[in-house]
C-alpha cells in the first residue's frame, strides 16, 4: 500500500509500505476512504517539534472495515467508521469517565503500541487500528459521498473544538470569544453555537475564514490582534470580557489574547499544544481565570457529534477547502503551512 | 476605638485609632463582636509579603450594625451582619455573575477606598463598610454565642474552601483530595463532604488538624507529603488519581501535589495566594488537568452558607481552636504562625 512518511521539516512523503495484516484478536484493517492534515502535522513539518526518526503521520481518517481480529465484536466488515485521533480501549477507568484520550492502553497512530507493534498512520491507504472495539465508532450505513467531510472533521477538529468549548464551560446565553481561526478554531466558533452560546465572536484577519467562521455561527468577527484585539473585545461585552474563551493555537500571544478577554470567572478552555505558552498565575487568580483542556477526548464526543451530522445539525466539513488525491500529499501539507489552505483532504 | 495595625513582619499592634463615622450614603457602622487571623494575613506577618507602610490589617468579622447612611436599604441598626473579606456593590456586572471579589467598584478592608477613604480592617471594635446593602449578609435575628464562631467562618475561610470545591467541579460520589490542613483546607474538606463527596482525603501530618478533618466529613487522611504523599492518593484510587482536587496552600509543593493526584479530566481547583507557584502547562495539556480558582467571591456563597449555619447543617467554626481578646491580637498572630492554632479568634 501506500501511506506518508514525514522524513524531516517540509518533506512528507507517499511511499510504498506492507498491506498491515490483523496482528491481535482486538484489531481491525481499515481501507482509508478520507484523510487529512492536522495543525498539530505542521508542527513537525515546519521543524517547531524535532523528528529524531522518519515516522508514519496522520491521525485522522474515515474508512471501511476490510477485517476484524476474532475479538472484535461491535465491528464487521463493510462498516463505515470514523477513528478519533488516538486509539483507546475505551474500558479503563480514564475511558469510564471520558477521558480516552488518556487510556492506559491507548496510543498515537503511526507510532508502536506498547508491544512495539506499529499502529499505521491515518495518511495512507490502509491502517491498522489496535483495540478496534474501543477506537472506531460506526455509522453502520455508508454515508453519501456529501456527508464524508464532516464526518472526517469529527476524527479530531471537530471533537478538538467541542473539547475547548466543554473546557471552557460554555452555557446557553454566553458570550465566547474563540481565539484562532484555523479548523480548531472554527470548530470551537461551531460548537460554541451548537451549545447554544448568543454571541460567538471569532477572532480572525483571513476573510475566507471570517466567512466560515460565520457560517459555523459566529456573530461578531475582530481582525485585530494583540492588544488592539483585546480591547476591542472588551468594548463589544461592555468592558467586562467573555464568559468563555476558547484558545484554539497553542502560542504564547494566543494564551495572552484568551486571558485577558475572559471575565473574572471564567475559564479559558485551550486545546492547542502549548508551545512557548507560560501561565501568568497570580494574574489568574487575582482575576478568577481558570485553564482547563488538552489532547482532547474526542472519542467522548464523537457517538452524539456523529449524529449531529447526519441528522444535518452540523457541518463540520466546511472547513475542507482543499481536496487532493492522496499522491498530492505534499502539495497538502505545503498549502496548509502557506495559510493557503485551512484544511486538507487527502483521498487514496 | 482599638484597631490593629501591621508595621513590620512580627510587629502588629492594637492601638487606638478614631472612631468611623458614616462616611457616604451607602456606608455603615459595624461594632465587631468578633473578628480573626487569616493564614493570608500571615504572608504579611512572615514578611513573604512586603509591607511598604503599616497599614490597618484584618478582613473577616461579625457584628451588630450600629448605624447606617441615608441609601442603606436592606439592614437596620442592630442587625447582626457577617462581612465578606472584599466588599463589592454586588449589583455591577462581575458581581450580577456571582464574582463579586471582582467588583467594579470594590475593595479591601483596611486599605483607602477609590476616593481615598480608609474601609477599617477587620481587627478593631468598629469598621466603616462601604457598600453596605451589597456588602453585608444579615442573620437578622441576633444568633445565640455557640452560632458566632461558624458565621465568622464564614467571612472568609469557609467560603474560600467552599470556593476551591466549586472551582475543582466537585460532584457527587467523586473522591476528592485537599491539599492544605490550615483553616482553608478544613473547611474545603467541609465544603467538598456538603458537595456529596463520597470520599475525602485530607493531606496532613498534624493529629490536631486531621481530627477536624474527619469531624468535617474526610473519609481518609493520608499524612506523606511530597512523592511519597502523591503515591499514597494513587494508591488509594487505585492508579488513577482525585476526581477533583483542592489547592488550599499557594506554595509550589502544595500545586505539585495537587496537578500530580488529579486524574486525567479533573480540575485543581485552587484559592492558596500562589507564592513561587509556576504551572506546568505542558504536563496539564497532555494529561487535561485544569486549574481554576481564585480570590473567594465569598459573598456569592454567603446566604446560602449562612442558611446551612444556622440549621446546623455545617459547622465550619471548629476550626478556630485559640479564642482570644482583642488585645492578645500579637499572641494570635504568633500563635498561628508557629502553628500552635489553626485559626485564632478575636473579640474586642
Amino acid at each position: 500500500m501506500k501511506a506518508t512518511t514525514i522524513y524531516a521539516a517540509h518533506d512528507v512523503r507517499l511511499e510504498d509500505q506492507p498491506d498491515p495484516a490483523i496482528a491481535k484478536p482486538s484489531d481491525a484493517i481499515v481501507k482509508v476512504l478520507a484523510a487529512c492534515v492536522c495543525g498539530s502535522d505542521l508542527w513537525y513539518y515546519r521543524g517547531d517539534n524535532p523528528i529524531k526518526d522518519p515516522f508514519r503521520i496522520g491521525h485522522e481518517f474515515v474508512g471501511v472495515v476490510e477485517d476484524v481480529g476474532s475479538d472484535v465484536r461491535s465491528l464487521r466488515r463493510g462498516d463505515f467508521v470514523i477513528a478519533p485521533f488516538k486509539y483507546s480501549d475505551n474500558t479503563c477507568a480514564h475511558c469510564r469517565v471520558g477521558i480516552q484520550s488518556a487510556c492506559s492502553a491507548g496510543g498515537f497512530w503511526g507510532r508502536p503500541d506498547r508491544d512495539g507493534l506499529m499502529a499505521d498512520g491515518g495518511q495512507g491507504e490502509y491502517v491498522r487500528v489496535p483495540l478496534a472495539d474501543g477506537t472506531l465508532v460506526t455509522t453502520r450505513e455508508t454515508p453519501g459521498p456529501a456527508m464524508v467531510p464532516s464526518l472526517l472533521a469529527l476524527s479530531d477538529v471537530m471533537g478538538t473544538g467541542w473539547h475547548a468549548a466543554i473546557a471552557a464551560r460554555v452555557q446557553e446565553g454566553d458570550t465566547v470569544v474563540v481565539v484562532g481561526d484555523g479548523a480548531v478554531g472554527l470548530s470551537g466558533v461551531l460548537a460554541a453555537s451548537r451549545m447554544g452560546a448568543e454571541r460567538v465572536v471569532a477572532m480572525s484577519r483571513s476573510q475566507a475564514r471570517q466567512q466560515v467562521a460565520r457560517s459555523f455561527g459566529a456573530t461578531d468577527v475582530i481582525a485585530e490582534r494583540g492588544e488592539a484585539g483585546e480591547s476591542a473585545v472588551l468594548e463589544l461585552t461592555g468592558g467586562v470580557g467573555a464568559d468563555a474563551v476558547l484558545e484554539c493555537v497553542g502560542t504564547a500571544q494566543a494564551m495572552t489574547t484568551a486571558l485577558a478577554v475572559a471575565r473574572p470567572g471564567a475559564t479559558v478552555g485551550y486545546v492547542g499544544v502549548p508551545h512557548g505558552v507560560d501561565l501568568p498565575v497570580r494574574t489568574m487568580f487575582s482575576r478568577n481565570i481558570g485553564v482547563a483542556g488538552g489532547v482532547a477526548p474526542v472519542r467522548q464526543y464523537l457517538p452524539a457529534l456523529r449524529d449531529d451530522v447526519l441528522s444535518g445539525a452540523i457541518k463540520p466539513g466546511l472547513v475542507f477547502d482543499l481536496d487532493l488525491r492522496l499522491d498530492k500529499v505534499a502539495e497538502g501539507y505545503a498549502a496548509m503551512d502557506e495559510r493557503r489552505a485551512i484544511k486538507t483532504m487527502l483521498r487514496p
